[in-house]
């Protein structure tokens, strides 16, 4: 575990400042579970009113302590609150976790005072946790820093699963389900208004525990993707999966969690193609976060995702056919041999297709399971099982059916997941550890997400050299000029469209001879970036006149708008067959990230667009496409040939790696339309806008 | 209870044909619950084997029994179920339920057997349910003529709702569901291959029981959507709401389903659509019917959808506006009459707006949720409200919370729904008779579900006067011409583009005089429905001299392909803001249905659209426009105008009146692109192809 922070999660001596007898109140509480949990460090209890708390030693301050604790718990608020943050700091505690609130989460007030006392305490060389955070809890060595109310309700014990959460609430919800399925957790974290220690962080430490097997986050902002993305990358090399929730990702999400931890709205689309550039899953909440759990711990990690459906009910296979089609879980196609053993095995009037409807011939026959489930196991098309019981009961064997179902998952190593909504049907397959969910959409969630997740995981993950900054030509402007932007654009790989930047009517003349009917005719001029609102766009010019014409009328509205007149760009039609859009920009917290979709007018009306994070490859570029509204189109469709969607991947690698490569000299570049061709006919753009970034970014 | 079904639903006597002593084996089950659930009818078994069967009198044969039963329960299986449909009919039954399966699920063979079953049954004045059915069940007599293993897993009690299902095991899980929430259940009754009752024809029936509050439904296929249009609108008017699980929504469920219970595949999008028309909430699954029941059965009826989220957890908070977001439940604006209460109760840095966020301070104050929903109660902004304990425990007054929220309920008549998945915490508010569900996604599905539904029920319903039906042009083809579908269409009030048929390129120029320039020229003929792909269409065409040319070339190729030459259209060409598209088609179950999307040659690939069943009106259409994709382009974006949705759906309406009132002529019209203007400037069909139905449909 990284040094700085193992002060925090594996103290060798803890003080809680403002310790309390009552194990119900929040400075009473750490003191209650770390003597219950087995804490084996010191634990020194600060209360001036008291000689003795829970059977401790009480001290009246931390100056009468007979050594420097390595972490406090600072429970008392307020101004005491940080009073006590800069004692810890100034007496050489390592680590401090500071439980009130009142700090960032009230407005910029309680936010100065939250950042200069983390200053203070950084720069005496102790980090803090908090403010507003319930605490650190860490059930591997007792060191339980925490106030949740959780850990009473629901009993610890040690085991592969490790929770980082900006919310306390949240960490004991994740905590609570966990357990509720019986599987073991060692860290429970709560970082609350982050004021130095981030979810980042301590996702980075517990990565370094060996006996973390999957690491579960709950974030409302990503205050340092940069760390996170580290511990992704650390965690992915020791197949540690990583499932985050990430709250806020609406509006009105956003301003509650500003009110809640103080977080900074990140955009979400942003955050979403963060996560899969680092191989972290993003879950809907904590309900998803726990279901899946126990299949990441199986150690499963299937080839692909075909499955097959096997139930009693004929009703459920209906509704199990629907579900996959919704998560994209292709039914197996069984093979002839498997058919053919099915139905040796099953009545005439049931099902050997996929789903496998057993029928209620298993009330007669408690075998059934036992003999179809072999047959399943020999098909090398099938990558996933589900096995939906909506009823049994009275009458049904069920012990033989979970003991049959474990047995198999053990042989195969494929992911298997039962559907029983009655606890009497879902008991015996969870005591034979056979993950169990409600129905199939919990269940068909568990095992896409686990598909899903693994395909990103076996990604291999790409990275650019980092090629020469770009020259980006000078200029006081926020925007480069057109021809600026296109000549940009084309040095550094992108095909722009056949084009003269032109400053006479004889030039326009020559142009026009030189590419050939139909040309554009556009003002160029850094002042105008949006030439089309001021009517200096003229489209399907078919003759050398009338493209004289059009530059004499566009140069004397420049004069008249008083913008620099740059020229006028002559350039040829290019309709293509599609357009699309390429757009880059540097997020403020993410750094530089790239936009692709479907182009036009209304780009951010429609939005039928998603985000890249670089560094990324033409796989990547495709499967965002895939995932487009209009991706039916890609393919050709109703007389169209299919697309030239390798131009398309290009054209967003290279517009990637100029942004990354321009070190936040640019902010942001937009492409406009891109027309794309049939397949060959290569990717081209037409209308291009680069920003200038006149302050360095925070990339 | 109408009469033909009163003797399946509420028999004075059942006969068992395959009865069994032993209770777990599916001729043992029917004796054994209704022994059980105090049946006081007369039960007869027969089984020639035995002279007692479960403490009763055993019968030979049917002929031997006593009296006619009034319903017989056919267990015995294959030829001898066929056998005993028949002997029951001529002895005069009224009811027969065949258990048996291998009937009409497992093809064509099997399905012609059940039919002739079946008529020869009809015929002799006798119902049959089933065959491959798990039985009706009905507690509020005990007629319990079911073999459903549930009934012995979870006690059945006597209540407001019934199930009627295709499925048995679906029928199980929903009663099981339902039961386990606490709710008690009437009825529930399954279908099975549906040879002669379906489930409309139970819903029919239980929507007559007087005792039933809330009537859920599993279907596979709608069968007879007349009857329950019926049954619906009965229901309606007494404010008795179904909700519905239609099965089979994707191409592999519906496979599925047809080797499940034999189902006719629905097309999904008008399945939905009948529902809406119908006032029938779709529910995803199982679960979701139950989710929402309680909310139903408290007789809450929200009048609007405005929520109000409260908390001990700021995550949580940022959670439910998220997850409001998403079911579109807009966060109350609180008034500031509210928030200054609210803040007298909260701690300083706890949130007074929407989500409220009570803190951990809630661990301190028990009274807290007693002190906030007063203050909640009385802002007339609320509709809906939201409670989310993601933690409580020891330490916490949760008796207190449930017995102030149910008191709130109670006084408000406001919907509540609390989330928890403690359950030491859930219990106290369910014992207080509030929902509790598991997490924020649960609870405010079944709120906005609630409100949704409502919403539905409060619209008046629309009724169209039948008009005379239109003359649809006489002739052979499948297809009318454009210029005969074009004055059919203006007939009944659609605005159709300014055009003239023309036969000579004398006609065309003075067509093209008279519209003035640019026009587009299109081959009309009967024969050639889809001109575009033929190059039979010319575009932006200038002159009088051009249009004569085309007008030859068109004329010529006309007499190349040996079409038809009805003569040649001169259309004005009119831009519009944005195309469309109207199609209206008779579905062979649903009937006449109208489709509404966006317009283009894409239409079929990227299925921007939705249906609507007439009888509909203008808001109907509104509300389809709302739901489409491009609906944020409606109001004018980017500089455009919002645009004429009033003549859109004036249009649809006529669309609509003109395929109802055709009763089966016209088997479809298809207008794209229809080009709307600005509000104010009106639609206009520019392309229409109108389809006779040469055989009588099924509408």
């Amino acid at each position: 575990m990284p040094d700085l922070l193992r002060s925090a999660l594996d103290p060798k001596s803890i003080a809680i400042i403002g310790a309390s007898e009552n194990p119900n109140k929040i400075g009473g509480r750490p003191i209650f579970y770390m003597k219950r949990d087995g804490y084996k460090g010191a634990i020194y209890p600060i209360n001036p009113n008291r000689s003795e708390i829970q059977g401790l030693k009480s001290y009246a301050s931390l100056d009468s302590l007979p050594v420097v604790p390595e972490l406090a718990i600072i429970i008392v608020s307020g101004d005491a609150a940080v009073a006590a943050v800069d004692e810890c700091a100034a007496r050489g505690v390592k680590a401090a976790i500071v439980i009130a609130s009142g700090f960032g989460e009230t407005g910029e007030a309680g936010c100065k005072v939250q950042q200069a006392m983390v200053e203070r305490a950084r720069a005496a060389g102790m980090r803090v946790v908090g403010p507003n955070s319930q605490g650190l809890a860490n059930f591997g060595t007792g060191a339980v820093a925490s106030f949740s109310t959780i850990f009473i309700e629901v009993p610890p014990q040690d085991g592969p699963v490790a929770v980082v959460s900006q919310s306390g609430g949240m960490s004991a919800v994740i905590y609570g389900l966990l357990r509720g399925r019986g599987i073991g957790v060692r860290h429970v974290h709560a970082t609350g208004n982050e004021a130095d220690v981030t979810v980042s962080d301590l996702a980075w430490a517990v990565a370094h525990d060996p006996q973390v097997k999957l690491l579960l986050l709950y974030l409302e902002s990503v205050a340092d993707p940069k760390l996170l993305a580290q511990a992704a990358a650390y965690a992915r090399a020791r197949d540690l999966p990583i499932v985050a929730v990430k709250a806020g990702r609406s509006a009105s999400g956003q301003k509650a969690a500003s009110s809640h931890t103080g977080s900074l709205a990140n955009e979400d689309r942003v955050v979403g193609a963060f996560f899969r550039r680092h191989g972290i899953w993003r879950a809907r909440d904590a309900h998803a976060q726990a279901q899946a759990a126990e299949m990441y711990l199986k150690g499963w990690r299937p080839q692909a995702r075909r499955l097959v459906v096997i139930s009693n009910s004929g009703a459920s296979c209906v509704m199990a056919a629907d579900a996959s089609e919704e998560f994209g879980l292709p039914l197996a196609e069984l093979a002839a041999d498997t058919r053919r053993a099915l139905g040796e095995k099953l009545p005439a009037f049931a099902s050997t297709a996929n789903p496998i409807d057993i029928t209620a011939a298993l009330l007669s026959n408690s075998h059934l399971f036992g003999e179809v489930l072999p047959a399943v196991a020999r098909d090398p098309a099938v990558d996933l099982v589900f096995i939906n019981i909506p009823v049994a009961g009275a009458g049904y064997d069920v012990q033989a059916f979970a003991s049959d179902t474990a047995k198999f998952a053990a042989a195969t190593g494929k992911p298997v997941a039962v559907a029983a909504w009655q606890e009497p049907v879902a008991a015996p397959f969870r005591a034979a550890g056979v993950p169990v969910y409600a129905n199939e959409t919990e269940a068909l969630g568990a095992l896409s997400q686990l598909a899903s997740h693994t395909e990103l995981l076996r990604k291999k993950f790409v990275t650019w050299p980092r090629g020469a900054a770009p020259e980006v030509p000078a200029g006081m402007g926020t925007f480069l000029n057109e021809a600026e932007s296109l000549a940009l654009l084309e040095r550094h790989g992108l095909p722009v469209v056949a084009h003269r930047l032109c400053s006479s009517a004889a030039e326009v003349r020559a142009a026009f001879q030189a590419l050939g009917a139909p040309v554009a005719i556009k003002a160029c001029s850094a002042d105008v970036p949006h030439k089309s609102e001021h009517g200096l766009v003229a489209l399907n010019v078919n003759s050398a006149d009338a493209a004289a014409e059009v530059f004499a009328v566009q140069w004397k509205k420049l004069a008249d708008l008083g913008a620099a007149r740059d020229g006028v760009i002559v350039a040829a039609m290019r309709k293509g067959r599609r357009e699309f859009m390429i757009g880059a920009r540097v997020d403020p917290i993410f750094g530089p990230v790239v936009i692709v979709g479907d182009g036009g007018k209304y780009v951010e009306v429609l939005k039928d667009f998603d985000v890249l994070v670089p560094p990324f490859d033409a796989d990547d570029v495709r499967q965002l496409l895939r995932g487009l509204r209009i991706a039916p189109l890609l393919d050709g469709v109703r007389g169209d040939p299919p697309l030239d969607i390798d131009a398309m991947a290009e054209a967003a690698i290279a517009v990637g790696r100029l942004i990354h490569a321009a070190e936040g000299r640019i902010a942001s570049i937009d492409l406009n339309p891109v027309t794309v061709g049939a397949v060959g006919e290569g990717a081209v753009v037409v209308d291009a806008m680069v920003e200038r970034a006149h302050a360095p970014t925070l990339a």
